[in-house]
């Protein structure tokens, strides 16, 4: 993509309105645009983090066997009333009443709406395991929205709903979860730590929420320090086979949000194990057995044909939320600093002397060899003035930066800077484009 | 994806409620469940069609030039008086009151949100043209719905904006959008023609419905014959070369929907060439000049440093309606005959007689091979009758069936079925999977 091309509104000043690094850089590199509070577009560059965000989402949860559904928006007022929630939910669901004045509400999750599909559709045991997600838009009406798009009010969740013949068969279906979900912030180039947590207005008797460490987090949480560097499951994990392992790793060191907080077991931990810090949830699974399916009426015949109420649980990440996490884990004080997984673009190609035909020359080569090649190359081919170029860049944080001026084509040389380590290397044009080309050696 | 794995939910009746054969069919196939009026749930077969959809709109879109950005679902109503189409817009605007008593709305549209994010950003005629486009839900609160996702409320749009300096730039970035909605559409099997239509509320002179011939069609229209097997531009087509050669082959032969019928006109066309036919719309391009520009104050500064208000032009394409029209163009007695481009998987598997160990084994052979290769495959490893597995597997849909049964794997033998043909083929097990992992040789 050209910069002359693309849409790419950078401000220049940092925005008054926002509180939060996170929230200050994705205005400033043109991420995102206010529309009403605590609802926001998402501007060229912040669509294509957001896709990459959830492709990783949507990989790891059909990795883990469960299958994408996408459930609407609006839901009936009807089917929440079965639950006992919608008179309990409160004001932050958005209550709507359509042409026929019947009684519809923006959907802040789907227990209910899932739990009909389910019991409109399955009807035998053999039919479980099943496990279903969906990515889509949600809203909970917050009282004051903030923090951009941490706190925002219509928002992109990823939940999965399981739904299981008996208890322990539903504890797999959750470590199977607890499992991708490590694996899924671990490939956003964040450190999560699984902790337990309390269960709120969803229900059940076993929650973890997966928190990123941030100084600017919104919540207190406790935990070992051996838990924050402990490496997870590789692609090739089996979900077919022990998760026991990985789960029990896990859990049998502490961890625990504020509300479930026990300071007589943290403070028996060593002192230098004992991490006390700001977190930032970007995941939280539930097991709640059979609230739903019970009161719902959501059962199988089981294996000696009698009627089974399913064991469920729901696991939720906050898409849209992450892109702020990852800004709030990963920047410095030129801009953001973007994992390779989930960058807008791979690499941002500078010419120096737009209009210099040898500089406009190299930089064709490069783009079109690495466009070829499968590369997104983000190319500032404007008459910018260098310096403003380089901050730019800087600012929207690409993992590298191929830097091209007329002194150095003259040499039949470009340089390569590395965003994150600010390490440059002077290569030739051609080494420079096999370096991009070939993706594993990035 | 092996079926005992996987949701699909197949209905064996033909449910009453619905009256055209895609609504049939996507029900029968487990594809869609109506949640509400008009509100749909997309399961998990529909969901892989949907997206395989929307992939090829994105495509095309990126490929004209247009850039993607995502708007949010709600939008504030004071956006929408600074247009004036607040008050005009009807009972099909769902409006919202949130919990602070300001007036929202769920968007039908987005000329208002999309012109101030223009405004906002733009500043300068060298910023243009400029094409920004979404793919997002929209909410028009029909008196009647019906039809399945062809007339829903709930429905998945893409809609593009563009920015442009003068009324003749403007027509330039309509007929590059013209010419992606040809290929668009001829890359999902379906034969649209452009036809002149009326700009109803959105505004403006010169507007094209982009129109998919079938007997179920919601409206008439008048076309010369020669559109309707027209071939469309290759995917090398030069968005920055000549324009104007597609666009006027196209609009110098008659067609029109019926609002914009001229029976004199069409009636000069010779008879053998005169199509009077059912339509469905699954394409609508508008070029309103500065309808919105000029109420909501979108101006840049020009080459002589004076603000101009800039020409716009607005395109949709009914993502959701379009599954709908794809079943109406491609089916038969047995059920959806899938274009490949957008089928939910590349081909069935069936497996004849799950249990016995050297059927299961060829077809693990050839369902671990294909998958390998980057196909999907869907498995039938079930142990419902041969009957009742042929019968879903042509009611689904997918373009190739392999079947694999304890006769011919005697003889290291499959059975290879075209969905639209009916035309079978006997292979061994190696040349089936040669045949099919090798994309092209399809």
């Amino acid at each position: 993509m050209r910069v002359s091309r693309f849409f790419m509104p950078l401000m220049k000043e940092t925005p008054a309105e926002a509180q939060i690094v996170s929230h200050r850089l994705m205005l400033r590199a043109g991420m995102i645009r206010q529309q009403s509070a605590g609802i926001y577009s998402w501007l060229p560059l912040g669509k294509r983090v957001l896709a990459k965000i959830e492709n990783i989402v949507r990989e790891e949860q059909n990795r883990a066997g469960a299958i994408e559904v996408l459930m609407p928006t609006l839901q009936s007022a009807d089917l929440w009333r079965e639950s006992g929630r919608y008179d309990a939910y409160g004001a932050e669901m958005l209550r709507i009443t359509d042409r026929h004045e019947r009684e519809m509400l923006y959907g802040p999750t789907n227990e209910e709406m899932i739990t009909d599909i389910f019991r409109s559709s399955v009807k035998s045991y053999r039919q479980l395991p099943l496990n279903l997600y969906h990515i889509q838009w949600k809203f909970r009406d917050e009282v004051r929205p903030r923090f951009g798009v941490m706190r925002g009010r219509e928002f992109l969740m990823k939940d999965a709903y399981s739904f299981d013949l008996d208890p322990e068969k539903a504890r797999i279906a959750y470590r199977k979860m607890f499992i991708a979900y490590l694996r899924t912030f671990a490939r956003m180039g964040l450190k999560s730590v699984p902790m337990r947590a309390d269960t709120g207005p969803i229900g059940g008797d076993l929650s973890h929420e997966f928190i990123v460490l941030a100084e600017t987090g919104e919540s207190q949480v406790f935990c070992h320090r051996d838990l924050i560097e402990m490496p997870v499951p590789g692609a090739d994990f089996d979900y077919e086979g022990d998760l026991e392992g990985v789960f029990n790793q896990r859990t049998s060191l502490y961890a625990a949000t504020e509300e479930m907080h026990d300071a007589a077991a943290f403070g028996a931990l060593p002192a230098d194990k004992q991490v006390t810090a700001r977190g930032i949830e970007v995941g939280h699974i539930f097991y709640f057995g059979t609230k739903y399916s019970k009161s719902m009426g959501a059962k199988v015949a089981g294996p000696d044909g009698t009627d089974v109420t399913v064991e469920m649980g729901s696991y939720g990440i906050g898409v849209s939320r992450l892109m702020g996490a990852i800004i709030e884990a990963s920047h410095d004080d030129a801009g953001i600093v973007w994992p390779e997984s989930v960058a807008p673009f791979d690499l941002g190609l500078i010419n120096l002397k737009s209009g210099d035909s040898a500089t406009d020359g190299a930089c064709s080569k490069i783009y079109a060899a690495l466009t070829a090649a499968g590369r997104d190359v983000l190319y500032d081919d404007t008459d910018e003035r260098a310096g403003t170029k380089f901050a730019s860049m800087d600012l929207i944080g690409l993992p590298w930066q191929v830097i091209v001026g007329p002194k150095g084509v003259a040499n039949g040389e470009v340089e390569v800077k590395n965003r994150r380590s600010g390490e440059r290397e002077t290569l030739s044009v051609d080494a420079a484009i096999k370096r991009f080309a070939e993706r594993p050696s990035f």
